[in-house]
């Protein structure tokens, strides 16, 4: 909780500058916010830190700040990205907020063979992203890329990356895990015995990924597969656990 | 998912008996499924472990059902309980859901100084909570409990069992955790240093814990103060991400 709003802005920030907020986040802090002449805030743009301000003026469609000292300095976010198949849009947008909240350092919808939703507003998912920055108390705004189909990205992945994908249909034989015939490899098992480094992680539709796409997966030598425990988790219960569970063993939750 | 609909019924289970399912339950698979007599579904009623069954009569307000054979056997959830502070309704729903999903045994609802909101519709979360366990393919349904308040709650904390509390507030000093003074541990750390045992997470309201309410969370034995990284997450982020962690690493997660 924190009682000084925080907004994303466009403009270079130094200290003693002045910067101009027009459009929405204008209204937002004259009209909504109701802030006037003289109240504070706090700025931060993804490359120069945060900033304290004030209002200089507080018109309905240009708010006026002037730069106070630095409060935080820019930080890199940990490089993991979140690859997820667009759900219904209350969940796709819970995906985005939570995805923002856990750290990720962009976010690309994927389409897959059962993908719930190929309609994705990425321009709305920005904004949603921009909002759940400002909360989260961030120092950048992870992209939120366009949609791509699976197979492409999988073809032009970047050499270093690991992807971890929650292949949450397992398979059923019972054996241990292991190769491409056995069980997924529980996600924090996999986890620690990972090194640091580029990761990304994938969450499937609804419906699950297809055998083709998962035996497509499990070929590739940048991808290891993982299980989340023996209950049918949601996509987005998916997304969250394993972010969280990759922040925490390989991430910036982990004590400095 | 499943192809064959699977429900949680109040009757004792065993094979070759026939069961009468009515009121919304019969209404869902006549006429919002639109099952018919010799259909297949999976019935568990968290005690006699998951039946195959068939359709013997498909009425509007009773449907009876032939028990086939016993699919799978009764098994406990983990000891893990979630205490989380009622939020805005959405936010409360998925906070239940997520909870079944990610196998807590019991949902209580605790009243804190700055509860968003009192108005718990326990009963209404029950039924969210069977909608979950039917989805999920758990074996039980968690109670979801009345809302309590958390002073009374913590004076008859049940021996044994460790109470997980996400001091997401933090302490602000930058010294290293440890006692009351200190950060709080982070909880992947704190939960490889505890033993297996019965367990608790408590998760606060939108505005955190009062200063009073922390201060006496910490005094207690019981209860180890954690945090959840650098980023300021919303309680029901909060929540998640604690029991996906805790299943991971003290749960039923781990590799059997």
């Amino acid at each position: 909780m924190s009682a000084t709003p925080r907004l994303h802005v466009a403009p270079d920030l130094a200290a003693g500058e002045t910067i101009s907020i027009d459009g929405d986040q204008a209204h937002y802090l004259s009209r909504v916010m109701r802030l006037d002449t003289g109240d504070a805030v706090r700025v931060f743009n993804g490359r120069h830190g945060e900033f304290a301000a004030t209002i200089t003026e507080a018109g309905k469609s240009t708010v006026r700040l002037m730069l106070g000292e630095q409060t935080r300095q820019q930080a890199a976010a940990p490089d993991l990205w979140l690859l997820f198949a667009p759900l219904k849009k209350d969940r796709t947008d819970f995906v985005v907020e939570k995805a923002v909240e856990l750290g990720v350092a962009e976010i690309l919808p994927v389409l897959t063979e059962r993908t719930n939703s190929e309609n994705v507003r990425v321009d709305r998912l920005g904004r949603l992203a921009v909002e759940a920055a400002e909360q989260t108390e961030r120092l950048d705004v992870p992209p939120v890329r366009e949609a791509q189909k699976l197979y492409p990205l999988l073809d032009k992945w970047p050499v270093g990356r690991t992807l971890i994908f929650a292949d949450e249909a397992g398979d059923e034989t019972g054996r241990p895990w292991g190769g491409d015939a056995g069980r997924a490899m529980p996600l924090e098992t996999a986890l620690r015995e990972m090194a640091d480094g580029p990761a990304a992680i994938l969450i499937g539709p609804e419906g699950g990924f297809s055998g083709a796409e998962r035996t497509r997966l499990r070929s590739l030598p940048f991808v290891r597969a993982v299980g989340l425990g023996p209950r049918i988790l949601r996509a987005e219960t998916a997304a969250v656990a394993s972010l969280a569970l990759w922040q925490a063993i390989r991430g910036d939750w982990r004590p400095v």
